[in-house]
């Protein structure tokens, strides 16, 4: 599967999601793994990294014989910036990965759901996306290809800790397993402070899940455990899965309260937003970002005409500055995105509209 | 003709004007007369003021069996509050008319274009509206109903200063001639102070035509001339027509020169404005007036769809806090109206897009 897919595709299969709440967007999983008795990437030599590569797509070919959905490999070096730009805003590779000049590379599955990440802080990183909340399940599937790898390649264990990581902090499991959740009216209502710290009591880590600019660009928060060592997997994805049920029922009361306090306003707030997005002319991501959140609540709250929630995803990820480039196919300055931006999104909303509620499996291709 | 025509008439004649700039919207007449040997109103009796509205009333009546646009009689006293104010944002009676509690009359023509204030500082006052930068046809209307009156009333005249007056500053002629302007850029780009400053210096007055917040609510500004003493009707109108033809190059050249500039940042706002006009739930009457304004600009500039002047001069007018009432049908406090203006103008706006360019000859009524 050649990269043009990888770049150009705004919806893929894990994305498609349709619920009845618009809080919980996307479930990550992600697996630590090192090659026992190669030196880790922060010390090894490039003749390790490319042994390491070697490996791997030996045991990916396997399962690619046996599996539809379809290993493809790629290699940092040499990728132009923009491609690398756009993946990692498609949660595909990590900025970290990104930035590399010479070693590092990525296996990814058709579906996109599956990445693998080689030679970036730890020898193999495996990631797992899946719509909605979805821990088990895309626990699942990292557990699969790890199981598979395992088969042909001897990881750094050790009975004492479990999986052996660069980073201390990943020791043990070496699972981060991430909820996105859309918080906006916990956010407007200024709670997310409190509960951030309480999260953090409670072993959790909270953070925006966009680069660009804001931590919280539009609102939309990841959620992921902490620790890594001492506890099962099992039991991390547990006390994860409580502790955002919690912050779902926070989200849900702080808006049965809005609603009951301020209805017009909140309805004025939300339905300026849709007319920002539908006639302004000039769109930073920023804004672009808090308007969709809006939007996606007042939907959600049925204060505003029905707009599918694959559509506001789809505007999400596209509004991004390095997808917003590759729909232009042009390098674009700042307040050239700004306008590209304002004009594709019109487009969006705007086919949303006219064929309104379209749940097609069809994928988005420039 | 009932008080009701004149309250829910949102198109009077003189409003139904299309052109190809937006710049001027209205010329209105006023001349101040007082009848020979009564009492000024600041001092007269009751008895006085019912004197001279009867013999108004046997003047006019005169005049209706020979005019197909007959003149209307009320008095003031009585009339209900909302009423009053609707007059008022109509422009058809004075604000100090419309706060009296006893004395007081108007007569109003069936096309609303003249108006005839009895008693109000002076025993007469004629108005006359016309659409568009139309100074002599409006004298001459009001000159028409001079003459009329004439006939049959001796004006208070003194051949050394002409007519006399309560008010020193209106003896002589007895005439203000204002120009209704529409000046979005001049003011966005902050150049109205000096220009006022100017125009002051050449003897003329700028204020804002709308009463409630801003004193140039809308962008729109009302020039007229200052001195009534010591120069002819013709010379009075001469220079008003001089000095307004100069302030509309301004205005032109000032769009010029932005669209130059910054035709991206310009349609962007303008666009917004739209969008804010479609999408808010809740308007004041500043907001609204702003963002009609910036959208009769966007039209002028050819960056928005066409809508037609008239639309935006009804949605002008009905935005008001008396008329949204009379929309209504109900006394509504002000969120309640700012609530209901965003409706309104929703609905008049959604109404022009279905119906574009139409130019029927109907009013609308409620």
């Amino acid at each position: 599967m050649n990269i043009e897919h990888f770049l150009t595709n705004a919806n893929p299969s894990w994305m498609q999601y349709e619920s009845d709440s618009d809080i919980v967007i996307s479930t990550r999983i992600r697996l630590a793994r090192n090659i026992a008795n190669v030196r880790f990437p922060i010390s090894f030599t490039e003749q390790d990294a490319e042994q390491i590569e070697h490996q791997l797509m030996n045991a990916l070919l396997a399962i690619n014989r046996e599996n539809p959905n379809r290993f493809s490999y790629f290699k940092v070096k040499d990728m132009p910036h923009l491609q690398r730009q756009i993946l990692v805003e498609k949660h595909l590779i990590s900025p970290n990965l990104a930035r590399r000049q010479k070693i590092g590379a990525f296996f990814l599955t058709e579906d996109e759901s599956i990445s693998i990440l080689v030679n970036e802080e730890d020898h193999i990183r495996i990631q797992s996306l899946a719509q909605g909340m979805n821990l088990q399940q895309a626990y699942a599937e990292a557990k699969k290809v790890d199981r598979y790898l395992s088969k042909s390649i001897a990881y750094a264990y050790e009975d004492r800790y479990g999986y052996l990581t660069s980073c201390p902090t990943n020791v043990g499991t070496g699972l981060r397993a991430s909820v996105m959740l859309h918080l906006p009216v916990l956010t407007m209502t200024k709670q997310m402070n409190a509960l951030i710290q309480m999260m953090t009591r409670l072993g959790m880590v909270v953070r925006g899940i966009y680069g660009e600019g804001s931590d919280n660009l539009g609102n939309v928060y990841q959620i992921s455990n902490q620790i890594t060592l001492g506890k099962s997997e099992e039991v991390i994805l547990q006390e994860l899965e409580k502790v955002v049920e919690q912050i779902i029922q926070k989200e849900q009361l702080a808006r049965k309260n809005l609603l009951l306090r301020a209805p017009a306003v909140l309805e004025d707030r939300l339905s300026r937003s849709l007319g920002t997005l539908k006639y302004a002319k000039i769109l930073t991501s920023e804004e672009a970002a808090s308007c969709l959140s809006n939007v996606r609540l007042g939907v959600s709250l049925g204060l505003l005409e029905p707009i599918s929630q694959r559509k506001l995803n789809e505007c999400m990820l596209i509004m991004q500055p390095g997808l917003i480039q590759q729909y232009a196919g042009a390098t674009l300055q700042s307040t050239e995105r700004d306008m590209y931006r304002a004009k594709l999104l019109q487009e969006k909303l705007n086919e949303q509209t006219s064929n309104n509620g379209e749940k097609g499996e069809d994928s988005y291709d420039v």
